[in-house]
């Protein structure tokens, strides 16, 4: 997918919206377990009920993987009934990877070419050459973790690298020297919203990805006076406080209802906004 | 495994090697291709002919993840194969892994429990309730990145967080203070053989995993000059070097034969130093 089809998508849907599908068995529907991809299923009705309101979906792979290989098939049905029947969706392999050139080129085929996901998180600590391996991938996004928003993220990223920078800003400069910059994205946790107004002065263009509005208390009007930029420039996540508004049977009805909430407050900030 | 068992076996096998099971299709012996998991069949062998000169083994997982869920399977049968009948062989799922607390606890639920290594390799970059959720787990160990040996390794590590102390030795402190500390080992990277006394300040008395010896330039030598401790403290990696040693159907006695040199290496610079 490219830039210029996700800014459409997120104008025709009026939501920059993306759900975060890091899918517990303990936290599914009872009724599900009976089902032969209980994961899958789960899924497949969010989805099914939430694609009109949500402009991308971002299953985290820690959740697949724990079950193993049925968890690992799990997610590769997910990405494939979602790029099948949604292909306008942009869809997100929440996987942290990033290791020397050639293994981050394992990863980056991993994900876009067996995959077929549209974009991957990146952890940066191995610098330039563990991400420029994502971005020569064509009309692939490279999403890096700049600021997140666990309470440790300040540990190093908040680290001063010199009188005027902390290391995430540090590493918001350094990767716009590299390759193909124009494919990355950055992950930004939304607890620290008076963070964006500095991240946006170094990357006004780029888009973030904004987990934790919800569950992790981040603050969509107060992520997007400060986020928000003239392409819109977000991508809001919200996990569980969506996928789990339920778990009873009327589970996507109920996640539908959530998603449509957080789509109308979104409709608003983008009409008084742009 | 305990700490206690693995200094035992490299006692008993005067040998700190561990090896990197990165299978790439394209690189392997032509007649494993006809059968049915030539990955594993290439590990079983490699292993079989390896385990006696060997103390680890550690498969990346980027390798397998790029063949999908075949890849995913071949990891599973490998790290079974290793445990059913090497249960004295310490296990490393190279994975690089990193995320928010309760993702974390999936990532080591998926490497710990369900595949059953010994240990994995974390990313600080998220800070220490992003790593602590994996040293929760009994007896098992968090190789922690500390200072890498790609050339982008220094872009971030490098960087100057204090008058006298760079971002790598600030992660190498910090990680003193996290639950569970002593189930840390540290990956430092072989091609940055000066760096090896700062860290040995920091962390006297961890383990660290070394990799790039071989391929990735570094001298094994300098390494133990600066990095061994008194109980070994060291577990050097080799991958290309030695399971690509022969592409022919000889390559399990050709890996054997480099193994060998670098265990005897290993056993004179053992008998020398201690």
């Amino acid at each position: 997918m490219t830039r210029a089809q996700l800014i459409e998508q997120i104008h025709l849907k009026k939501s920059f919206l993306c759900i975060g599908l890091d899918v517990d068995l303990d936290k599914i529907p009872k009724h599900l377990l009976e089902m032969e991809d209980p994961v899958f299923e789960f899924n497949k009705q969010l989805i099914d009920a939430t694609h009109h309101l949500a402009v991308a979906y971002k299953p985290n792979t820690a959740f697949y993987e724990s079950y193993g290989l049925k968890g690992w098939q799990s997610l590769e049905k997910t990405i494939q009934y979602l790029n099948q029947k949604y292909p306008e969706i942009f869809s997100i392999a929440d996987a942290k990877r990033g290791d020397i050139g050639n293994t981050s080129t394992r990863y980056a085929e991993a994900f876009f070419n067996n995959l077929e996901f549209d974009s991957v998180t990146v952890a940066p600590y191995m610098g330039s050459d563990s991400v420029e391996p994502f971005l020569a991938f064509k009309d692939k996004f490279t999403i890096l973790l700049a600021l997140t928003s666990n309470k440790g993220g300040l540990d190093f990223q908040a680290q001063d690298v010199s009188e005027d920078r902390q290391l995430y800003q540090e590493v918001l400069k350094q990767s716009l020297t590299w390759k193909n910059k124009e494919q990355l994205m950055y992950v930004v946790g939304a607890t620290k919203a008076a963070y964006f107004k500095s991240i946006r002065e170094i990357v006004p263009d780029h888009f973030l990805l904004v987990p934790g509005v919800g569950a992790q208390g981040g603050n969509l009007q107060e992520v997007c006076k400060y986020g928000l930029n003239k392409e819109i420039g977000l991508l809001v996540n919200s996990s569980r406080g969506i996928i789990y508004a339920s778990n009873g049977t009327d589970f996507a009805a109920a996640a539908q209802q959530k998603a449509l909430e957080l789509q109308k407050e979104m409709a608003v900030i983008m009409e008084t906004s742009l």
